[in-house]
């Protein structure tokens, strides 16, 4: 290891060993944001057959089982289980948002169109 | 189509299509698990080598890069720009507690054990 009296810029730059981890940081990052796409995308698809066949947004016992079972794998993977809570919650409230918008949209005269994702068949109704 | 007239259960268990999209659903929050624990273990290495070189656990400049970056990739992506800026700040403040919990820690007499994601090199101090 080096001495630590090497004068070094107060936000990090030009230290190797911060920038490597943080191009780390950033590839993964990358990955959530398309991850987080794709997710969004099933949930509008969700969002849009749970409106057309008349289910709640929200629904509570998913939530609950879905909070377990990702609690569950936060644990073999080293990730707090209650960061992994308020995660999902995070997640699941912009979900909502956007289930309950289309509900709203659903209720207007004109009919549903459905998510691109679905293909021209839409859902099975 | 089918038509609406079947019933259903009204948590939506027995409809096919719906657990398929679940199914979907599970599969990239397993793996939105993962990458969020690979994210902290070198988030956790960020905070041991920034607490050790005296760099403070916030950087607002970065944040902000790495804001505008992910937001770009959203837009290529579909996802909301708005939520991606929203998710990134509630991962950052999670990052944030984590290293002010051990820049505490390096105040203390004993001496920074590096976090086994390191090595049993640690960083280039």
């Amino acid at each position: 290891m080096t001495g630590t009296g090497a004068a070094r810029p107060s936000d990090g730059s030009g230290d190797d060993q911060l920038a490597s981890y943080r191009a780390s940081i950033d590839n993964i990052d990358a990955a959530l944001v398309h991850l987080l796409a794709e997710r969004f995308k099933i949930t509008k698809a969700v969002g849009y057959h749970k409106a057309v066949i008349g289910l709640p947004a929200s629904d509570p016992v998913r939530e609950d089982q879905q909070i377990a079972r990702l609690q569950a794998l936060a644990a073999e993977s080293g990730l707090d289980p209650a960061f992994t809570e308020s995660f999902l919650r995070f997640i699941v409230s912009e979900v909502i948002r956007h289930h309950q918008a289309l509900k709203g949209e659903s209720q207007s005269p004109s009919p549903l169109e459905p998510p691109p994702f679905l293909g021209s068949d839409g859902p099975a109704l």
